[in-house]
């Protein structure tokens, strides 16, 4: 990417709603560069844009770099969108080093919940030492150490959960499409070799994004080839899931724990079968939170427009 | 140690209640030995017991060797018991490195549910995404990286836990009187150098064992001396615990969460200040559970009596 002319004020348009200390962080951050910050999605006089930009009016637009203020990038992951922004010429970066961190440690968060078996073990406060219903509920705690996990969806935040689990000498298998072999664990790559790995694991860990690909992935088919008492946990996409089948796994126990951060729709009806289901644990998509949120989002953005502007390589390029 | 002699046929007393699997793996385990499985605390013709045996009882019998079912030793662990036991050459040893594993990882699981919130995450499943409510739990998501924490209690579940909150890159302090140097973190072992690791840190870990010296360490003024919204945690001994002290602090927001294992009595009652205080998260001493808890302290007996019969060094030895 060649240096843009030093004297060549940009106009960046923002659509983020940003608290006052993120806001000024922007702005000092982008300085002498035009910023215009605009709910009504317009990308007009735009050269850059930071955060959810509607696909089609990007694509008509004059925009040369687009920064989506999120991990996932479900609207513009499709081969039309992707092939439309490399012939316009349109950069798409998006916010993973910002979210990899937070969502890992809600897994993980997840998987030692689901171990020490937490809601239960809360919720029975009263219970009495040397009871026969402690008994029970200190023989089902679990423990990691040791155990196998295949986590699906093979990006950063699976990468970052890989190092969180390292001192528990887990047996941990990787999926995507296309292993780049720099993974660092074990990679399976064709449904055949997934199913022999998810027939006989522990834990499941779904970092699918939504795509034509991913969409239902875990439907009856693959639930019913689980090991019975799995856990399973989605901090993905809830599309990527047959919610029936998972409620259905949950009664018949093939799945011990379903631990979601996302479900399709978000939040789901409370007469929603997954939400009746037994076992069950959801947050409101609220795996990529942490106190400085916005902040990171702006930090992250403002180092990536200065290596735009310095034709340097920017962070979390997607196309 | 000599290595007892190899024909002499040696009588242990076991007085943990075992499940069928357990006790056979004890039984095949101590073979050709005698073993007695006898609940009423009586060490008649016994060399070696394993269980709780009653201190006074212990003292006053012909037992050389006593393997403690538990990783707690409260009641031996007086001057005095420990005194009496060097005279009459009673080796102590304990279970310490069966609970080291279970109960860090169940610290680990508290340190990450409460940065992640999950009570109030788990109960907010059908807050929709873009209300403000929504906002602010999102903005009530920590992360573990890069923060601080103090460990007071500094043995085999501290050293664990310290291996786990690797991954995390914290600044780790740990206490305890009498620091040996191969902690591996910088250790404190004066109350005015904890008083300002505490003063400064964002995570409180007490695995303090219960003893004359620790008897309601954390007391009102310590609570009072920590930084505004830490969160403290217990899986030592409840009776280490000031516990309406921390009901107080609980209220006032100086501990913005508590997450305990353990109290003083256990259970407590429904109307304890602390079961009544907001933010406080109580498991009913679960820590040291896993599915194979008793199979685990059965075979970490069977190794010790294999060593104590070939003159090696046993583990976990107290006295």
């Amino acid at each position: 990417m060649a240096a843009v002319t030093a004297h060549k004020i940009l106009t960046i348009v923002c659509d983020v709603a940003l608290p006052p200390a993120a806001l000024a962080l922007l702005e000092s951050g982008v300085s002498p560069h035009c910023l215009i910050v605009r709910q009504n999605k317009s990308l007009d006089d735009a050269d850059i844009v930071f955060g959810q930009p509607d696909p089609a009016a990007l694509l008509s637009s004059n925009v040369k770099w687009a920064h989506i203020s999120s991990a996932g990038i479900t609207r513009y992951d499709t081969p039309e969108v992707r092939t439309s922004l490399r012939e316009k010429g349109i950069t798409l970066t998006n916010s993973s080093s910002v979210y990899f961190e937070p969502c890992a440690e809600h897994l993980l968060a997840f998987m030692l919940a689901a171990s020490r078996n937490l809601p239960t073990s809360l919720a029975s406060q009263h219970v009495s030492p040397s009871t026969p219903e402690w008994a029970a509920l200190r023989n089902s705690m679990a423990l990691l150490v040791g155990q196998s996990a295949v986590i699906l969806g093979y990006g950063a935040i699976a990468r970052r959960l890989v190092e969180l689990l390292a001192p528990f000498r887990m047996s941990i298998v990787g999926f995507r499409r296309n292993p780049r072999g720099d993974e660092g664990v074990p990679m399976v790559s064709t449904d055949g070799d997934l199913s022999v790995a998810l027939s006989a694991t522990d834990h499941v860990i779904n970092i699918l994004p939504d795509s034509a690909e991913t969409h239902r992935f875990f439907n009856a088919v693959r639930f019913d080839s689980l090991k019975r008492g799995v856990f399973f946990y989605n901090i993905g996409r809830g599309a990527t899931v047959d919610q029936e089948a998972l409620a259905d796994a949950l009664h018949r126990g093939t799945v011990a724990a379903a631990w979601l951060d996302v479900s399709d729709p978000e939040p789901l009806p409370a007469d929603h079968p997954l939400v009746l289901a037994p076992n069950c644990h959801i947050t409101p998509h609220l795996g990529g939170g942490q106190t400085r949120e916005k902040e990171a989002l702006v930090e992250h953005f403002v180092k990536n427009v200065a290596a735009h502007i310095a034709g340097r390589g920017m962070a979390d390029v997607v196309v």
